[in-house]
């Protein structure tokens, strides 16, 4: 979100945090991607004319399904990240850092090999990362922080990647400390990579939005809006006063 | 569960996991009332005589509102640990471990201090313990669940409690790490408690099961099965083959 309002600032982007039912890394994949099509449905219900699946677990999972009952163009994070991780590596050396249920799936591991046959890609699953830094704990001095990237990073160090992918959303705001632990390695962060095919897409369809004014950008949880401002202002980097309206919604309901 | 099916085992008990939508303890206040009254309508279709609200969150948050809608009587985790701890304590000075939600609603704190007057209580938001105990980090020994109870446990030690309440259903499974921190401190345990008053209250109101067979036991939950069992034999002590059935439902949907 806060890259795609950079790139495209003419754009009106709606934008749907599952907060009532998130973490969705820790779940099934039949229930991944139950939740991901009621997501779905909402936006088109909006009349978007561009789904971004911005969840990593979710992309990895079920954007066939939502691609297959979805009208419009739907942009996930695994083909952006994994065209980017082969741009940029040397080596043919990959990882994947991601969700218990991203990792599972593969998805991601089998683009950067469909892209690049010769690449080794280790999935590395950090299943304590996404509540670490949903309380929080993102500067690279904070010593459970250290502690757990010590037990997730150890595993790299034999490996002799080049290009680290982070798949999931979260993982960029503790991008600082993981690059303590893997100098030199280029960090393959979603939300550049995903902004920019948007970008490409909306230009390919002829879809971009060629008003000069500032596009409007509105804000959907079905927790409370309460519960979503003190972890959204750690995302979007500003105060939540100044992103636009947030509302309410209840998906479950229809 | 564990702890019912000892003291109980003539009973028959449904177990319901909310497994599509834990964890709640980082929810707000209406959205865990929703999902709790969700919880206790499904039981009350299947019948049952009484309903255990084992989750110290929606104990916590929501169990004046599912008691409204009851018919049949609901025990919660609140009064049962808070009763235990006010019997257990000479110096009055308790403190609880709790989830976020739990913390904040004050719920036990406030029912300690109704029992007794005297008591100091002090309570400490642990938000890191679920996720890492559902990782299955849980031995006295791995530096992670140091590193993470060091955070919280330096905030108790000038405290001098002599009684520590584990205000959530995963804590006991890291009791044994930690006792390391707080030597002497007596730790009161909610599935004992809560047993207990169950056993009370079904016998107080004649409620208790005569027949002399084993009780059945039926587990439901909302994400997959397969999902379900790893986490499960964590907490029941013994491989999910031999609990008894388990089925997946979908509570959303009305």
């Amino acid at each position: 979100m806060r890259v795609l309002r950079r790139l495209l600032p003419n754009e009106d982007i709606i934008y749907l945090g599952d907060t009532a039912r998130v973490p969705y890394g820790t779940r099934s994949p039949e229930t991944i991607t139950r939740f991901a099509l009621q997501d779905a449905q909402f936006l088109l219900r909006q009349g978007v004319k561009l789904i971004v699946i911005a969840c990593g677990t979710a992309s990895s999972i079920a954007i066939d399904e939502v691609r297959r009952q979805s009208p419009v163009p739907v942009i996930g994070v695994v083909e952006p990240v994994a065209k980017a991780a082969v741009e940029v590596t040397r080596n043919h050396r990959v990882a994947i850092l991601g969700t218990n249920a991203t990792i599972r799936s593969r998805a991601i591991e089998r683009e950067v090999k469909r892209l690049d046959p010769l690449a080794q890609v280790h999935g590395l699953a950090c299943p304590l990362l996404v509540p670490l830094i949903e309380n929080g704990y993102v500067r690279p001095e904070q010593p459970i922080l250290r502690c757990v990237l010590q037990e997730y990073m150890h595993q790299l160090i034999d490996v002799k990647i080049d290009t680290l992918i982070l798949g999931c959303t979260h993982f960029p705001l503790v991008s600082e400390a993981i690059r303590e632990w893997l100098p030199g390695v280029c960090l393959v962060d979603s939300g550049e990579a995903v902004a920019q095919a948007v970008g490409r897409e909306l230009s390919e369809l002829s879809l971009c939005n060629t008003f000069s004014r500032q596009g409007k950008h509105s804000y959907f949880v079905t927790d409370t809006v309460a519960n979503f401002t003190d972890i959204a202002e750690l995302f979007l980097g500003e105060p939540t006063g100044g992103v636009g309206e947030i509302r309410q919604i209840e998906l479950d309901l229809g």
